[in-house]
């Protein structure tokens, strides 16, 4: 088992990555307070790992939350389903909430958390690879409006992030792709020996050998706890972590939630940033190869939808959070392995990534 | 004018009091933060002072939104109404929101800046007299849920409040009784000379002279102010604040939002609370008398709707967030002008109480 730190002072938290930990009952117990526990999860994690996750929690009394899958359900309708069940089963201030499945129970359930009585703790235990390199890390909890996504949320750290890479083997291999978009982009913000490793390692990676993914997780997990630590509410830094997001969201937004998994819409707005970086004169035209390659080797997309225009992409891009005060702020690169935010590009070169890929 | 501090270190923020500050320009400008303002206020405040709060912002692009009136519609629901006026016009992270109005439109628009886009910042005007000397300052936000009263909310503390003691003009009698049932609690929980001055001035504050008015609300703002630096998040002596408040909320929850001002369920609920105070012999039976007769003077109800029994009054309480691993923590008297909170009352008593008053 590894072991990270998010050190973020009184509000540091542990991740733990490895095998079986769903079935660690000391390993958890640690981190729950109070007598009750609300496991919060979808119907389709459900069958899968919510009987050994109430084990996992069987010294306390616990309630259960069952949401319908999809990115869809992600609102405040649904999320009045959990206040409901915390008020029926009468959970208290000292309930600890469980988010067990992906990243749209995990923000949700975050935000639940987040809201419920002005706050209760929760624990993390994401069950896809996207979650467990990226949502389940860092506080960011929320829910989609229907115009625009993550709009509504908190700054909200769990007490614990639990990641057991045993439950990647019950992920469509679809899911698998959209989780490796985000690891690839820690390599491209930050880490270019990463990204080397991952042109190296990829298949390994795509066909979930256990050494390969819980190094691809821990190195993942180490970037975003390193960058949250220096910048928790995405006052500086923190903002690199959106590479391709920006015009990921666009696409996402679009096309209506879930039609796209967000770690494809990211996987084409990464291609989109870097399109844009190469047209500045900032990274060549092979880096753009070379990640366009990469991002292919696991099915992922590259090349945003046809029928999406120059103006139908900025008009969605206008609501995105990165924008302030009217100018659009995106992610770019200045090499592979080294992202800037900047809202100082060349707006003709913006037209022709937007047009191009 | 007037000017206090709330201390809370890098969040901390001024109160201003006086005649006229809805129209001080010079006032306001330093606490909006970007060129964004979204004003939200209700169908009863706008027609009276909507116009004058424009003109106050009319340096900075302004939105509103106007909420239907009262405690029925401060949910989650309405809530989205906000978010919808926030994102139709495009309003960035860097918006300041407004909130003109009373309690309910402030606990609105407060959680609203808390989660819009996880967090934006906001400047309270609270035009109630319950609002100006009570929910405008401290950060408490939130909305209600069918269940419980104040259930889903966040902390978030406004950038300033402004309070301008001629908005009172316009309200209606009832609500100024509302209000000073606030006021009298700062006098039982923590200032017998501020109880004493309230015994010897009420008529005058009830018939709002001016001199009066600005004296009550400086004192309860002073002390609310200073409760709150010392216990920002209510884990400990906060919880003062909400003497007779557990059994006010029953009353509210029992007779659906609105029915019963807030005001008016506090200040049944502090009858209560003083005769349990009695019965556990901590306080005289003289000591009740003295704080009914105060109340009952501005026409404030001072015992329970009839129709309520002991096991309905526990029902409600129990989902209260009071409630700690199942006991219900209340805010009792050791005397007139300091509060205890404490769960270890007798169980006779109690039931005595709940039918008695």
């Amino acid at each position: 088992m590894k072991q990270l730190t998010v050190a973020l002072g009184e509000r540091s938290y542990p991740i733990f990555i490895g095998a079986g930990l769903i079935d660690d009952t000391n390993l958890v117990a640690p981190y729950v307070v109070g007598s009750q526990v609300m496991i919060v999860t979808n119907d389709t994690v459900a069958p899968l790992y919510l009987e050994r996750v109430k084990t996992l929690f069987k010294a306390f009394d616990v309630s259960v939350t069952i949401l319908p899958d999809g990115e869809c359900y992600k609102n405040l309708e649904t999320l009045n389903k959990i206040f409901d069940q915390l008020l029926e089963r009468r959970h208290t201030r000292k309930t600890t909430m469980v988010a067990l499945g992906g990243g749209v129970v995990g923000d949700m359930t975050g935000f639940a958390a987040a809201c419920y009585q002005r706050g209760v703790e929760f624990i993390q235990i994401p069950t896809t690879l996207l979650s467990q390199v990226d949502s389940s890390v860092g506080g960011k909890t929320g829910v989609n409006h229907s115009l625009g996504k993550n709009m509504i949320g908190a700054f909200h750290q769990p007490k614990a992030v639990i990641i057991d890479i045993e439950t990647l083997n019950t992920l469509p291999q679809q899911e698998v792709s959209a989780g490796i978009a985000e690891v690839v982009k820690y390599g491209l913000i930050r880490d270019v020996s990463f990204f080397e490793w991952l042109e190296s390692n990829i298949d390994r990676l795509y066909a979930l050998d256990p050494e390969a993914v819980t190094y691809a997780i821990e190195v993942s997990c180490q970037c975003k706890a390193s960058v949250v630590s220096e910048d928790e509410k995405e006052g500086g830094v923190r903002a690199i972590l959106n590479l391709g997001h920006t015009f990921g969201h666009a696409i996402e937004t679009h096309m209506g939630y879930g039609v796209w998994l967000h770690g494809e819409a990211v996987s084409t707005g990464m291609v989109m940033a870097a399109d844009l970086s190469y047209r500045q004169g900032w990274i060549e035209k092979e880096d753009v190869q070379r990640i366009t390659t990469l991002l292919k080797r696991v099915d992922l997309p590259v090349t945003s939808p046809e029928e999406m225009t120059i103006d139908l992409f900025k008009s969605l891009m206008a609501v995105d959070k990165k924008v302030i005060d009217g100018r659009v702020r995106l992610v770019l690169m200045s090499k592979i392995g080294d992202a800037i935010v900047t809202d100082e590009f060349d707006v003709s070169s913006f037209d022709e990534t937007l047009s191009t890929i």
